[in-house]
């Protein structure tokens, strides 16, 4: 049973910045290195889910971690507000087709959880419903895993409230920063509380289990995430794939 | 416990063809007044799965039931063999895109089903791998219904063996019938008992329940499967939406 309170959103007291910031660039390096590999080898397939509050670093994490992987091989996809098209499907509908290919890497800013979180905070459907669409999220996570050998990263980007307060305030305050203001997420600020349970509790209900990154500081939180992104792949039986024929039968066509 | 061998693969006994064939005219204009409603009301909707062995009629019954319909609201999508882009996804990745929208009629032309079946009969997967696919059919067959109100509706085409060898021999022996001939048919022909034993055992352990279907006589086959598709419309609560504003109104608008 993880209760979130039990989780520091801050980087652990004493951690050295400078350091932190130079491993996580040796860390994207390698990152790159075995996504490469996996590209090539066409075998394994990795899905990284990003969930959080309104400025917990969704977009911010999925740029550092893959910088410098080709974006060939990687796919992100945003899930704002259904659309019509959407809305007219059941709601793993608009998600599905964004799972990742064999070799590619998928990532969702924000995603399938929103069924089961702001529609359940707001009671848009009854707990009933919340939790047949958990059942049917679990179910769906073990399908990309045992059908296509999809690793399923799911990470909850755990952010204090103060610290919400402080970065939203950045956005109206700093002019290049103010594309990325809403006012909707003042208001969804109001239910922080309950928001907070129905993380909890969705997070206790999963199959596939979930990371708690703190995202209190964005140095740490890019280090921590892109550490667990390189051990998910440095798991996986990557190798380049070897050409079968013989180099002598080559040299013929001369 | 479903046996197959306990079904017919033919009309019941004395049955009027004459008769029939008139009623399957009046059950496809009626599908056609319900299917109307069903597409303006934009509540519910439908997926229709035809599995069967080759030539049991899964187009021909696709035809007869919805010949009335407007192509508007009725969306037909055949399964064949993967692309590599669909190998390349796990198995459900294909189908859910042409899961029925709010409103409208989804035939599968073989399915999902055959993932669990063909891949079966010749050992591509293993019978772990069998029993993960048929639970994520189930989870996925579930999905629809409580997250889009869709009614699914599986038909198992229930032939003979001596009746498929007649009509695959049409095939060859009719001109205009030649195209619908495959050598991999007669192939496929030689698994029977093997095919009848999965199928048996997927339609055991699936959570929405088959109909199975006998398709030994075209006419018959037609009658059957409209006369399910009628009842599934029936059992709908389907109105034509009202205008909420009063026609007074309106008539300020002159």
């Amino acid at each position: 049973m993880i209760k979130l309170s039990d989780f520091d959103t801050d980087a652990p007291k004493g951690t050295n910045e400078k350091e932190i910031r130079k491993k996580t660039k040796e860390i994207a390096k390698e990152i790159e290195d075995l996504q490469s590999i996996m590209y090539a080898q066409k075998k394994h397939s990795l899905l990284v889910v990003f969930q959080g509050m309104d400025s917990s670093g969704k977009d911010g994490a999925t740029r550092e971690t893959f910088k410098y992987c080709s974006p060939a091989g990687i796919r992100t996809k945003g899930y704002g507000k259904p659309t019509d098209e959407e809305f007219a499907h059941d709601f793993l509908w608009r998600v599905h087709p964004h799972a990742p290919k064999k070799g590619e890497v998928s990532v969702f800013i924000r995603s399938h959880y929103e069924d089961v979180l702001i529609q359940r905070v707001h009671k848009w459907i009854d707990e009933e419903h919340v939790t047949k669409r958990i059942n049917a999220i679990n179910a769906w996570e073990e399908l990309l895993q045992f059908d296509n050998k999809t690793t399923v990263l799911k990470f909850y980007m755990h952010l204090s409230k103060e610290r919400q307060h402080e970065k939203l305030m950045e956005r109206i305050e700093t002019p290049r920063k103010n594309h990325k203001h809403r006012d909707g997420d003042w208001e969804q600020r109001k239910h922080w509380d309950r928001y907070m349970e129905c993380y909890e509790d969705v997070i206790n209900r999963s199959s596939v289990p979930w990371i708690i990154a703190p995202v209190d500081q964005r140095w740490y939180r890019n280090y921590f995430i892109a550490s667990k992104v390189l051990d998910a792949l440095k798991s996986m039986d990557l190798e380049y794939p070897k050409i079968k024929t013989e180099r002598e039968e080559w040299k013929k066509y001369v």
